[in-house]
């Protein structure tokens, strides 16, 4: 069988040659040179853009390797019609989005982020001194790679780590999990609150009124998952009274933010904006992902990372 | 003998009185109840302060327990000459500095630093991608108990941690240390260079011009130990010519860093008011190794955290 690879990822002439000479990959197309008029011939596409023709064009498309770990953004219900296998770059993630996480709390636990703010007017000194993560009990939604990773790391600065899937199956790296009814009741017992569930329509408004409710006086809430996990108008009222002391948010729900949120203005907001899993190291560790699908793809294996389309991650 | 104890530090009430039934103190005095005709009684200061009256009123005293780690803010001298004892608080730092470190880090490389500029003027976006701790090389200058804590806790990031001590003694957590000289050839191949060093003479004005230029370009350069340890003119113009990418500093040779100071303006420049040691748990953690000294000092044992007056760490 021969095959073509539509590309939207940037690759270099190295990475290209080691596709087509290691692969036999006939054809090795970046989506800038592609000509809609080979739709037909796609097989594989890495990837994926907004820019691409309809799907039903891709008569011939077997498999997509994403560049992402969230996949909401694709057409799930076509893509289970049809057949077509869906892979992720689940695993490659976790050392950046552990950092941001810790970047995040530390901006506002280690006062850096009310120092930054001041030294725009030159003004020395904080309000209060701070404190440190030592014996902070951590609730974190979601259980995946990203969140395994998350949860060694802020053992290692002291926290008690809690977890919720939607088994209640425990994970290594968390003290205990949870299944979603058990750990709304362990709320409020957590300083810090962390969500990193994929985007789909169980979590749709997750984090509503009646969980912010829940939570600690004076929590920390972090959203690295998906914008639409949580009712926005439900977290600027708790964010207004300082039940959550502290809100930093990676996703929203319409993104990029309208200049028009409440959200920019409010003091106690850290806003990013959806960068938590970019680095410059990322393009590099997705294509280790893709040739190691591709090997598995050309023997027939079955692929690393394959999303369940039904289950939408 | 009689013991009658200063404080300079915020005690509880319970913590008094533990003081007083543990270990006999007749009197725990707050520097603010603190009578200037009773010098002459005191045989312990635990803190320090600009405020009290000249060490020659303190005829009894004997010992010093202060609250911080560097100790450069003494009378060193006139201490040695009167064989007061002097201790620090050693060892509850690295907690709260590690992550500080980190936190100054991270608002770089994960462009928390530039989101939150952009927050105040609703801008969505990053310019670049940043990047992540995985390989990158880190230069400690220190390798006592901060540093060493630091280490251990770069090396989960996957950092490669090197340190600089007098001697080049090998010090646990540390892939390698070098001595001052030979430290100075490592430069160039350091991704983040950060001091940890005491404020001493044989510090002053360590990192200068020529320091600063053996540094690799694009460098991180974290300031955490004290001031003095840098030219500042010097340490501004390898900022403006981007030999350094970004600095970090808590601390300066003028403190609270003037008003028109150059510092206060250049674009990769982070700086926090002195507070990378300050924790909501410090008075907790210092008390109890207040009563640990306390403990030996009755017992008349080598008490923990001495410092070398000559040497003045």
């Amino acid at each position: 069988m021969t095959h073509f690879l539509l590309t939207c990822v940037e690759l270099t002439e190295t990475q290209r040659s080691y596709l087509q000479t290691t692969f036999s990959i006939n054809q090795v197309v970046p989506i800038e040179m592609f000509d809609r008029a080979d739709s037909g011939k796609v097989t594989i596409i890495y990837g994926w853009s907004d820019t691409l023709p309809s799907l039903t064009h891709f008569s011939s498309l077997k498999w997509i390797q994403t560049l992402s770990a969230g996949v909401n953004y694709l057409p799930l219900e076509e893509l289970a019609k049809r057949n077509i296998i869906v892979t992720t770059t689940s695993g490659i993630h976790g050392h950046q989005m552990t950092e941001s996480v810790l970047g995040m709390l530390f901006s506002y636990t280690r006062n850096i982020r009310e120092s930054i703010l001041k030294q725009e007017k030159r003004e020395w000194g904080v309000a209060n001194k701070g404190t440190d993560l030592v014996d902070k009990r951590v609730l974190i939604f979601g259980t995946g790679n990203i969140a395994k990773q998350l949860a060694k790391t802020l053992q290692v600065f002291g926290c008690d780590v809690f977890g919720i899937n939607r088994s209640g199956r425990q994970v290594e790296h968390f003290t205990q999990t949870f299944n979603y009814q058990d750990g709304q009741s362990k709320l409020s017992t957590m300083d810090i609150v962390i969500n990193l569930m994929p985007g789909t329509t169980e979590t749709y408004h997750y984090f509503n009124d009646c969980l912010f409710s829940n939570m600690k006086k004076g929590v920390i809430f972090i959203n690295m998952g998906r914008g639409t996990s949580v009712n926005t108008s439900d977290l600027i009222s708790h964010i207004k009274t300082e039940k959550i002391a502290f809100a930093a948010l990676d996703v929203f729900e319409e993104e990029p933010l309208p200049k028009d949120s409440e959200l920019w203005g409010l003091k106690n907001v850290l806003i990013t904006p959806h960068i938590s899993g970019a680095t410059d190291k990322y393009n590099d560790r997705a294509f280790t992902i893709l040739t190691d699908n591709l090997m598995r793809f050309m023997k027939h294996e079955v692929l690393k990372n394959v999303v369940d389309l039904d289950l939408g991650y």
